[in-house]
């Protein structure tokens, strides 16, 4: 009988083990047996990692499609024998068979030569026909109430939003001020725990959530659970990275340095796109620490209705003991050259409010540290480390929100960005062209997708009319064109 | 205290229970309290379904745009008190409330003004870096695999593909055509079970699964837990309507009866598109049961190796099981007409082969009906129900890949339309226009999407470019615009 094989690792491999018959369904007939037993998926998926991944990338996309060109022409050719091994195999007319067959052929062909469209149907957006309820976090309670409401409003779906509690002042002002100006139960606001909310959704409905990676796990199971999609925004283990060109005392260092300690020190460093890592070649390591540290010690931390601080506490009485805690994991595998000892000298009143003061960390071995590229610290806190080939380093964080690029070398930017494209969701250029002109990375801006892959939670909020997918179906309308003229102005297409 | 309340059901209410303090965390002085205890959350869903949802899509979207305007200009107007509540209960500094609350006003703003955007970056498609995981189903092992494989190779991800066991030799010969004409390691081919190659995944490799609910619904959490992604197209009831306008004898009639008996027999109905649920104006009811039942007896199944056959059997004698068990379910809440008594003349050797007849039945009562919106039989069976308001009956469903409309009344057709969007991943629209021009709502076209919410798995295959967002990463690239353009043609925009 016909055996079946497997093609893994570049080989046709045979199952070696308990195998499976496949028959003619209309006289059961066996038509051949086969089987996967005794081949090593670990190696399936390595081989696919290290050969096939970067085979593919090496081409550039017309490459590809001459690929799928080829494929679906060398099918057109064996087409007869395709359906005659469908009707035997499938219990498939010949009409059925072709139907599958040709419609391989077709899709191969049709990526093949994507751009020349032939006009057969369009895309709309319409609103998912059910409730987004929005869960935000402490740190940026009208922003984050903001974005989501945006979005989903502009979309044409109704809220529900939900504040961290500890810090709801803010975004309760918001909804007071947004509530009067919106239709009736386009807009709610629940000012403490949702309680059941969430087992009482279902699949046109959907949770926006920005908070800890920990919550969003939950999240998942018991959504997936429920059917209802889930837009996480998570922990983020950001990195800036020096280029080899950038030199001490020009413009682009001068961002550089900027840059980093305004995204250590901004909100006591409660962003999710504060930077957390910062990799500088060796040749500049010591001048970069040594910046670093001068425009650290210009920190002023206290009460912020005092006129001359510039950094406040964090948020609460657990943050405050997270942060601590998160200083003492980093410092195991990395040294404290800035703060980290756990005094701070506050400008407020004596034994009262969460002060922290800014740590800088500089790594004893950055390739073999874990911490550093895995946990967290929502504090103002970072660590330093050199390297002469960051890419990896910086994918090391698993997926983060932003990574930001200093250089003025392009061939180094475009490389450095290739490699950690895929690893993040925004990525921030800082060079001479821009100095004077930008926020730093730390600011999400609405026309630019905000989210990551991996750690960062994998989730896509604003990106302009990208941000508004969340709260979308997409749909094709296939039919006479008039007809879908007729009918298309109501929606976004 | 300031008691915080929650904007619930058009009313600002105060929780009745235990309550959270609010302080400020430079002094620990105790600001406000909250709670959402009592707060009724089946309510709040049902409000936001039953009002807020109607009322948001009732606005255009410029009208939308306005309401976010308007919000952002007050939250301007109210800008040094958002400021100053941002520094008593976020500890922020003056900048740090302003980075914030900012950031709402702009975004509401943004969005309120998009189409005028200001250039700030770009957004590029990079492929994933990992594994693209293909799982498919027995009905289609050539155009499903193609489908899959065309999506991953040109966006550039490296393909592991499985087909269904079953029926494995159509997707073996593609394997073995298309297998020397990439690169090595681009396309791998499991010809058995998968082993523990899902174990072996993390957060940049994907799934693409194509099969039954309950097998999507142990990989979504078996994925979730390992962070890779996952697009599911499973079960689906799709529904074909016909609208009150259509007479019997006109083209528009016979287009649907053409495409209904079609879309219950090919294949012997093991298609995820197949129609399952025809709803039908009462007054022609009877007229178009006739029509079907003429068309039906036309069917003769057997073997499709004898030429006068236009029917197959099902794929396995397990699919058979299936199929008569799901045919006894339906009839308990509706009447068979054609079909369903369990025998079948078949052209084929006695007692031999998974033959079953095609089935149709005529529903009772389809608003009270579950089976014929809930259970997908998968064979040539579907159930005719009158109605002279579908689209409630439609959206039962829960979730389907495609519903086709039958009407030449562009009026019925819009409204029909936008209200069963949301629960479609494809409309269909049959009209005199387009007769002799269409394949029917069966087919799947590569450049429209393929997919639908809920009960149809919630994912998006195909429709062009759109197919390759599943495997790639979008990065949002911020910087000098000479730079961007520089780095920019090496990926998609």
């Amino acid at each position: 009988m016909n055996i079946l094989r497997s093609f893994v690792e570049g080989r046709w491999v045979e199952g070696k083990g308990p195998s499976a018959t496949l028959v003619n369904p209309a006289t059961e007939e066996a038509l051949a047996s086969t089987s996967t037993a005794g081949i090593d998926m670990t190696a399936v998926v390595a081989y696919a990692r290290s050969r096939g991944g970067p085979a593919l990338r090496e081409l550039t996309f017309a490459q590809r499609g001459e690929l799928l060109k080829a494929w679906s022409k060398a099918l057109h050719a064996a087409r007869d024998e395709l359906i005659a091994l469908a009707m035997r195999n499938g219990g498939n007319t010949r009409g059925d068979a072709k139907f599958d067959v040709d419609g391989a052929i077709a899709t191969l062909a049709h990526y093949a030569e994507l751009g020349a469209q032939r006009y057969a149907g369009l895309h709309l957006w319409v609103p998912r026909d059910g409730v987004a309820v929005h869960i935000n976090a402490f740190n940026f309670p009208a922003w984050g109430t903001a974005e989501k409401a945006a979005c989903a409003l502009l979309a044409g779906m109704p809220v529900v939003s939900k504040p961290a509690t500890s810090t709801a002042l803010v975004a309760h002002r918001l909804a007071e001020i947004g509530a009067p100006l919106l239709p009736e139960g386009a807009f709610q606001f629940l000012c403490g725990s949702p309680g059941d909310l969430l087992d009482r959704l279902g699949y046109q409905d959907l949770v926006a959530f920005t908070g800890s990676s920990q919550t969003a796990a939950k999240l998942r199971e018991q959504l997936a659970r429920r059917g209802a999609r889930l837009n996480v925004e998570a922990d983020s283990l950001n990195a800036a990275v020096l280029g080899p060109d950038v030199q001490p005392g020009g413009a682009t260092w001068d961002l550089f340095v900027q840059d980093v300690v305004r995204d250590i020190t901004q909100k006591a460093g409660q962003k999710c796109t504060a930077v957390r890592r910062i990799f500088v070649p060796a040749a500049q390591a010591a001048a970069a620490q040594e910046a670093l540290l001068e425009r650290l010690a210009q920190i002023r931390v206290g009460d912020p209705a005092r006129e001359e601080v510039n950094m406040g506490p964090v948020s609460t009485a657990d943050q405050l003991r997270d942060v601590r805690a998160g200083i003492a994991r980093l410092a195991g595998e990395s040294q404290p050259v800035f703060g980290g000892d756990g005094s701070v000298r506050a400008l407020a009143p004596e034994g009262k409010g969460y002060f922290v003061s800014p740590v800088l960390l500089v790594a004893r071995d950055a390739a073999g540290a874990t911490a550093m590229h895995e946990h967290e610290v929502f504090g103002p806190v970072a660590t330093l480390a050199k390297s002469d080939g960051p890419a990896e380093l910086v994918r090391r964080g698993g997926g983060s929100l932003v990574c930001s690029l200093y250089s003025d070398d392009r061939g180094f930017l475009r490389d450095c960005v290739l490699a950690v494209a895929p690893y993040h969701g925004r990525i921030y250029l800082g060079s001479e062209k821009v100095v004077g002109q930008t926020m730093g990375p730390g600011t999400v801006l609405p026309q630019l997708l905000h989210g990551g892959p991996g750690h960062a939670g994998g989730g896509e909020e604003l990106g302009g009319l990208r941000g508004l997918s969340l709260y979308s179906q997409r749909v094709a309308l296939q039919g006479d064109r008039a007809l879908l003229d007729a009918i298309a102005p109501t929606a976004m297409t």
